[in-house]
């Protein structure tokens, strides 16, 4: 490991797995004058470098909108090798990389967190190699208990939701499909996606909090909050499933439902391939997405 | 229940169950200027019974202090027959409450909310009828997945903590004691209380964190806190089990161990008697505290 990874130009490139309370950023993204989590962890990392807006090559799997939360994101970036020593010379890699989450940690807000940085493996990038991304939107209905502890993490309705409808509506649209109509359109961006799983599911032991996960090989912008949005309107009965299923035939946006408030949202888990299946799927996935823009949730 | 419960001046007594997030809140008891959670519900109550600085007699189980969090707090209030009589003349007394509990919630902020608003049995003083009050302080240690979705309700600290030491040291705390040397100091009150249960826990399900969990007829001012902060020192190293019992025994505040932040502390618990032990109860506990201001933790 004293090699580096990826051998071009030096650097070393490092696995960062994170969390964030989306509240109080303007997503992930860094943008010129707004709190992002990327710039919060940028500034962290000019701090610890004596460097001055640097990049490091700092990439993210899931790119979360504004007020999206993320309990287990991945990123990555690059040190270069003079970097990789100066936390170190004499200690091991991992007591390094031990020391740099530490560090970074004690200078980032409380709403942000690192909880673990690991040494890529070969051809590893965080966004090109991810093979799923999991979401979980969390609503309290009529029938739940509105626990303000929660309040920051889940969206309140007035109506008791409809659960077996909500489950038939989102039962049609498992399977590749083209998701326009539950997308925001991006210039060079497939609406092509496959989803893989969706569950609508009442938590009895969160106070009756209705959950709906989605997992997907990506989503495209708005997707997910577009379709619980529209899972919403079957639930309180102002669509049918069917709608929803002409909706995604349609394949266009055209009256298309609420995109819901991102509080409610949660980055739970990105999807890897084996270490040794890595490139292959950074090289597919290159190839696919390649003049697309990054989803952003 | 179109008989008033307590029948003197014809007024009507709830119970209230809430929770709320007491970050943004400089605790429960109304205070000019101040944002409090017992100031919200009285506005609230004032715009629904179109009156002015009226207190209803809302009184609490725990006068939780700034900054700490109740996910199962219970209050009363009290109704005159005419204010009952406005939720609606021809409907049963629960659809009258379920109404009051749901306008209450339209006007409430997000980080506080009634779960439940029932007639209260008879007899019933939130305060004085309560048994028990149970709290859990969460931290979050070296050892522990520090998540910033949970940071508004866990102490993180930086050391590991020695889990069977601050174990020890909590089980030399329980029983009757006077736990002055854990309690900042009221005049009329006293310390003496019984602590009767005390559990430090690592809930590997919740990343790790440590819980403190502590039930007691009732607490003096800061006496959780300042616990928990006795305990965070024996499990740092910085004390011996054997100093926690030495101070309980001394009975002194000098030299107290530190009260930590109010932000890791959660009431989660008030306990009441069977419906027929209420009066006896109020009337013993009364007696017993009539002198005291109330405990505010």
């Amino acid at each position: 490991m004293n090699q580096p990874t990826n051998p071009v130009g030096g650097l070393i490139r490092l696995r960062v797995d994170l969390a964030y309370d989306g509240t109080d950023f303007s997503g992930w993204a860094k943008q010129p004058g707004l709190r992002t989590v990327q710039g919060e962890i940028l500034t962290a990392l000019e701090r610890i470098f004596d460097t001055d807006s640097e990049d490091f090559g700092l990439t993210v799997a899931g790119r979360t909108d504004a007020g999206v939360h993320a309990q287990a994101q991945v990123a990555h970036l690059d040190l270069s090798e003079r970097q990789f020593a100066r936390l170190g010379r004499h200690n091991q890699p991992t007591e390094r990389l031990e020391k740099l989450a530490y560090r970074l940690n004690s200078l980032l807000p409380s709403d942000v967190r690192i909880n673990e940085l690991t040494e890529a493996p070969e051809g590893f990038d965080a966004r090109f190699a991810a093979t799923s991304r999991r979401y979980v939107y969390r609503i309290a209905d009529r029938a739940s208990v509105k626990d303000p502890l929660e309040a920051r993490f889940t969206l309140w309705v007035n109506q008791e939701l409809d659960l077996p409808k909500m489950q038939q509506a989102a039962s049609l649209l498992i399977g590749l499909h083209d998701f326009a109509a539950f997308c925001k359109p991006r210039e060079f961006s497939t609406t092509i996606r496959t989803l893989r799983f969706v569950e609508v599911r009442r938590v009895y032991g969160r106070g009756g909090v209705i959950e709906v996960e989605l997992l997907a090989d990506a989503f495209c912008h708005n997707m997910v909050r577009s379709i619980v949005g529209a899972l919403i309107a079957v639930g309180d009965g102002r669509a049918e499933p069917e709608d929803i299923r002409q909706r995604l035939d349609s394949a266009s946006r055209s009256g298309s439902f609420k995109v819901v408030s991102p509080h409610g949202l949660s980055l739970t888990e990105i999807g890897y391939p084996p270490a040794k299946q890595m490139a292959a799927q950074v090289a597919q996935a290159k190839a696919l997405r390649s003049l697309e823009d990054e989803e952003v949730l």
